[in-house]
């Protein structure tokens, strides 16, 4: 499966080690593989039968994503096992706003060298997240790229392939005026934002604690991509979601509209929810306007599902438990073509 | 489809600029799509309608992969076409060696800073080879990874999700002793080994063109990685092939293995095509031994279809035009478990 391909001792790369971390790494891989994967076929390619799925008209849902500047976090802080679960959150969640569940997911991970530890403590991140998600991981490259990226430093991207019905697609077209945006929490920045939180963090400690964190700076920033999956499927299943939105690049600001019909809207009040304190930190230290933040960040809410007035109740019953509370509600809009989100409340 | 993610003005990149490129790369993808393609999900995923193949036990054959160090000639000779084709290529070969044929495909795109004119470059070189290939771009991810990567420069990545008949799946199980390997001229390096020819062609100067070549150095090494499903397909068609090789990182001594059943070898005779003018350079620049070049590079032979004797004729027949040849043959190896070959005949 995981390949580490391309490593010549003659260009900095040490194939025993490459050839270590591949059995290392194959045996996390095997616990995410079930009796549609399967094996012995050689490791070109990686096979998973569909025809098992029991679907009548089966469409698949794909995504490929990366992790980020996140990543510069994972390397001073030199912890590696998370990053590889966060891929796979944001890569779940993505397919799931269209109602799909996840079948199989692939990595991609170059590294400026071949260290073995490292590499297998990111794919055993990437063979957990898959596990829990119930995603067969069954294929991966592991790529020495010498002068490519820094010693110990590597970037990691993967892709996923998941399963939904034709009739079941959710595409956000059902969405209403007057339908309840159902928030979920999100646990930190998840894998977005880096780029300006490195930006206005820059002169901070990340071995520091500052004290409405109660963790320190590195750990709050290491918080996991959290995948809604468990929390989303028992809406899907008794058909309560008109629409869904991950909440990634963009902030609710850009990633709402993307599931909202033509001439509607929403607005979001953020006192219906904790904006975490990293956010307020990064605000503080940028001196970043709210607006901005909100066309950045997730703020608190990593996923939102539309609902029809008449089900919010049996949506707070059902995932109540996992944080769901309304923010917002949907409005027409008739300004332009492109519908479009507030976020009221932030200061 | 492909999402100009992660990009904000105050961190060094361009959001206008990733916008355009956004706008320019949807038209080269949607050259891509036929029906199976359903559009107007909102962009989170790529969906694929997999209802309508007709196959009674679909067995979707997947893999993942990057273009290495290539990139690096990519970079100095400010060439950015190519090198979306090659990823794509060397994608569909992956999956060609179980006999499947390639449904869709998503690209990951890692840059230093936002150049749309870059990106779209690129993009547009996976459209390409996707097009060629019958293959839908479907998904993708621009991401701009500023401090990661230097300015011009960036990083490649695809996965491809494709699908064979269950009981038409190539496992090399059947391959005989006797049986012929037929093998596929590359057209260069394509994506594979450019670690050590950069390491041995470092004195060398791209724009200089070695009378042995016929085109700079820089053009030979950007050869494009080639396609072989054309070549291949109406071989699988009859059913005239055993098993499948893709001659990448590990060159025909570690590549071949692959697909050879316990207590088989192969012999191959290195006269029997030719060792293109680069190789010959790249092991004199390097004083590389024949026995690493044959494990490093393909050495001229991109892709090897074993094949019973009774069928070398129609076989040849089939694919001469392609340059099939006759290199090898199978043979009983009773030296440990593990397959072994031997290329003879390098000087």
């Amino acid at each position: 499966m995981t390949q580490p391909a391309r490593a010549y001792a003659d260009a900095g790369v040490n194939l025993d080690a490459a050839d270590r971390a591949k059995l290392q790494m194959r045996d996390a891989i095997r616990t995410t593989h079930g009796p549609q994967v399967l094996g012995g076929m050689g490791g070109f390619g990686g096979l998973f039968a569909i025809g098992e799925l029991g679907l009548r008209e089966p469409v698949l849902v794909s995504s490929i994503d990366g992790v980020g500047t996140k990543l510069k976090i994972a390397f001073t802080l030199n912890r590696h096992e998370s990053v590889g679960k966060d891929l796979v959150a944001h890569c779940v969640n993505d397919i799931l706003v269209c109602g799909a569940r996840p079948l199989f997911f692939l990595d991609y991970l170059a590294l400026g060298a071949m260290d073995g530890d490292q590499a297998v403590a990111v794919v055993r991140g990437v063979a957990e997240g898959c596990r829990e998600a119930g995603c067969a991981l069954i294929g991966g490259e592991t790529a020495a790229m010498p002068g490519f990226y820094a010693p110990g430093e590597y970037d990691l991207a993967g892709a996923i392939v998941g399963v939904v019905e034709r009739e079941r697609i959710i595409t956000g077209q059902g969405i209403r005026a007057g339908d309840i945006a159902i928030g979920f929490p999100s646990l930190g920045l998840h894998t977005n934002g880096f780029a300006l939180a490195r930006h206005a963090l820059a002169n901070d400690d990340l071995a520091a604690t500052p004290p409405e964190l109660g963790r320190s700076l590195g750990d709050e920033l290491l918080q996991p991509h959290r995948c809604y999956l468990g929390a989303i499927w028992p809406l899907l299943e008794q058909g309560l979601v008109a629409g869904m939105a991950h909440i990634t690049g963009g902030g609710l600001i850009d990633n709402a509209p993307r599931v909202l019909p033509d001439g509607l809207g929403a607005d979001f009040d953020a006192t219906a929810w904790d904006v975490l304190p990293i956010f307020r930190l990064i605000q503080q230290r940028g001196a970043i306007s709210w607006d901005e933040m909100a066309r950045v960040f997730n703020l608190g809410i990593g996923f939102v599902a539309f609902v029809h007035p008449a089900d919010v109740e049996r949506v707070l019953a059902l995932a109540g438990s996992e944080g769901a509370r309304a923010i917002g509600v949907v409005r027409t809009w008739n300004g332009d073509k492109t519908p479009r989100v507030r976020v009221e409340g932030l200061a």
